[in-house]
């Protein structure tokens, strides 16, 4: 192991307090550049956090919270009894695969660590895919394929609905994981419309399925950025109230169509059980003109125990359900694509929204997706975070059982990205959520209050809050958990 | 030359008349289907278009504009008295690129034909880069060098202006080839913003850059796509008039901004001049509050004699020009990638308005394209499409005078991508444009009216049609003036 002295290198660090960049974000950053240039070389030991945090005059809370965050990332590791170290296996070259010789500097071209003027920390409990599992040699390989020589004529007049094999591709995992089927068969690729994502598609079918000034259901609590883009669009937004089995159809406001999440509630988590599903497509097909109904499955690949549960859109007679998917969960945000499947009979009217403006994702990853889809690596890949995220969810609820036990109370369904943890008698009569999602915040700990998701916080039956365990591996949920009691406490 | 018996493989085409896709759609998607599947291999002769025509059953006009659209895209080739064979490059294998023994199926994931779902044909004069001219090869590996290994940290937490490395390539880019500078040197690349292209920024500079309810003045004529997503934002709009000079600031109306094409108005091709462009700066700094001067430079790179003239911004103190760029006009539209330089005073007001939806543009593609531009690819590319689209423009001249003479004259501008074909008085005597237009499209050719940009067509000054030259070769442009030729006779 090397024993190289990183203090001259440490000390040379230089923090602004002037900067509007945290103090903990700052330090994370000259860290990784140290580890990058070589500087900090693999096995090198770092001082203990609190000698650490002395040379740098920086609060003890910070300097944890900076090394957390680098080793969650993979550029630390740390040892029981042995301090914290420099991994040897960094972050830009993945375990399994074979490793060029020399590393050290970053290669042009290659996604190097950002410049000074970089992003916001990552903060554990965030939610998300867990971006450093996904394959990206294959991926890599993917992209280089499908561009070496491509088609001329789909680059001159490219679909506006998207890659065709896309599409096709599609259709089928929709067929093989969801339910959504035409007679028994992928339903036809031609309804399937590519999006940038979720602020993309909602401006699509505000104007594809509602006439101007029409108005929209939206779950209450639910998530609120689309609430924006359907505003902004012009339409007029009422709420959907939600109890503990998720949206209540019988207490649906006058609406020309509704947004939900009946495969797991956002936040609440709890799947529509069937009977409301029913009574739900009753409600879209009972007006003069068809309501829609706007199933977004955000999240549905992830279920631990049991079967999933069939789409919305699974029961519908292909009239009413606009059935969005997104790829952000499953590979990532960054990859700003997602899909919606309309209604035969809307095909033409997103046909004109489209028009208006052009489609807005971009065309270079679709040939490369739709091929890691029909090769199987997306259903393999689906299927590895599956096992991966529940065992992650099982260490966090273990962690919180350890380290606050009775405060914290996460709901029991065994599906998403996040836990839902309620707060005991005890410790509501203390905190509100806000107040404890703040007090975690000070301390570099992302954990959301559920009051934040009901437009009256006041109207939460509970508080909770909303902690994301997919994207961080177990000792960096067992080392926030540890953050998090220490923050909660009286 | 094989002489291959394509009669039985043409007889089988099915077209139908029921289908929402146009008949030369179908015959151009049917004819690269037989092309792909080898079914009608290199050298094979079509019979001549008559007898085509007849034997499927479809007009002349319609038989010849999908073997002209074909013979575009590169998998037809004619000889003069020989009539038509099918390619022996096809568009998959680039001329200069070594070629895979056996390249006539589909390889899995490479970018294949589109399906029968597939997309509107794309006409001569449409619009835009010649896609097929891009160096592929070299993308490709761009982009598997930079998912190979992707960093952790920027991929788990982007930042929200776009990637960095991007943004100083960009940033060095203005200062060499648009004079757009601070103090001599490249401007922060904090102030460059990466965008999912016009519609997006769009979006974000009504939000940004104005208070709710505020007005734009936007030129008449102009693009109007942007008009609508102004609209959509909130924005009032007003007619920014032009003449033949380009927007004319001593009939400015009331605004709060203003949204222009200085260095090649859209679509009369004119630069502003410099009085103007002071004029303009001047009324930027004249209100109370800064108004906002939003210069779209979207075809700036393409300056065919003398010096390209320096945007607007590099006359700007750096306070109210807010600067478009596009990577659609040298890369393509399916990057779905632009950027905006922003105001300093406007960079929190940008990061608030992109925080709201989250980034739209895909991360994807944006590693490769700076290590493109870092490399000198992206600038040598640049370059050895001004010389070609210069040649095309030429072609395209000599063309209409020898096939059309008088009765159009294309606009001497030597810049852009398109010409501005002003009418003959005795060609207007006949014809409007908008009738021309009309004429030409039941031909297979897009020509668009100047008077169709324009709030109130009746207000054109001129007759005039707008014709694409960059996006096809040669050959192809003279065969679409030959019928352009045909559909304006009396």
């Amino acid at each position: 192991m090397h024993q190289t002295n990183l203090e001259p290198a440490l000390l040379a660090i230089s923090l602004s307090r002037q900067s509007a960049e945290p103090l903990q974000a700052q330090l994370a950053h000259a860290l990784r550049t140290l580890i990058d240039r070589g500087i900090a070389p693999p096995g090198a030991r770092l001082p203990a956090s609190r000698a650490f945090a002395a040379e740098l005059g920086v609060s003890r809370a910070t300097a944890v919270a900076a090394l957390d965050q680098l080793r969650a990332e993979g550029y630390l590791a740390s040892r029981r009894g042995a301090g914290v170290f420099v991994a040897h296996n960094l972050p830009d070259a993945p375990d399994a695969a074979p490793r060029p010789p020399s590393p050290a500097p970053p290669r042009a071209g290659a996604l190097a660590p950002p410049p000074p003027t970089a992003p916001r920390p990552f903060h554990p409990f965030e939610g998300g895919a867990d971006e450093t599992l996904f394959p990206y040699r294959d991926w890599a390989r993917l992209l280089e394929k499908s561009w070496r020589a491509p088609d001329r004529a789909a680059l001159c007049a490219p679909d506006p609905f998207g890659w065709p094999p896309l599409r096709r591709a599609i259709a089928a995992h929709l067929a093989a994981w969801r339910g959504v089927e035409d007679d028994g068969a992928p339903i036809d690729p031609a309804r399937v419309i590519i999006t940038a994502g979720a602020a993309d598609a909602a401006s699509l079918i505000a104007r594809a399925a509602f006439a101007p000034g029409g108005a929209i259901a939206l779950e209450n609590p639910g998530y609120r950025p689309t609430e924006r883009r359907f505003q902004a669009a012009g339409l007029a937004i009422v709420d959907a109230p939600v109890d503990a089995n998720g949206l209540d159809p019988e207490r649906l406001p006058t609406a020309d169509g509704c947004f939900l999440t009946p495969s797991r509630h956002y936040p609440l988590g709890v799947a529509l059980p069937l009977a409301r599903r029913r009574a739900l497509l009753e409600w879209a097909g009972a007006a003069a003109a068809p309501r829609a109904l706007i199933e977004d499955d955000y999240d549905s690949e992830y279920r631990y125990e049991g079967r999933p549960i069939p789409a919305l859109a699974a029961l519908d007679d292909g009239a009413h359900v606009l059935y969005l998917g997104s790829f952000s969960k499953v590979f990532s945000p960054t990859l700003r694509l997602g899909f919606l499947v309309a209604p035969a009979r809307l095909i033409g009217a997103f046909a004109d929204a489209i028009a208006a403006d052009g489609p807005q994702a971009s065309l270079i990853p679709q040939p490369a997706l739709a091929a890691f889809m029909e090769s199987g690596g997306y259903a393999a890949h689906v299927r590895r975070m599956r096992r991966r995220y529940g065992e992650r969810r099982k260490a966090l609820i273990a962690a919180l059982q350890v380290t606050i036990g009775d405060d914290l109370k996460p709901a029991p369904e065994p599906s998403g990205m996040h836990l839902v943890c309620r707060f005991s008698p005890a410790l509501a009569a203390r905190l509100t959520d806000a107040e404890a999602s703040a007090r975690a915040a000070e301390a570099g700990v992302s954990a959301r209050a559920l009051s934040s998701f009901y437009r009256d916080p006041g109207a939460a039956p509970f508080q909770a809050l909303i902690l994301g365990f997919s994207a961080f591996e177990t000792a960096a949920l067992e080392a926030a958990t540890h953050r998090l009691a220490l923050a909660l406490r009286p």
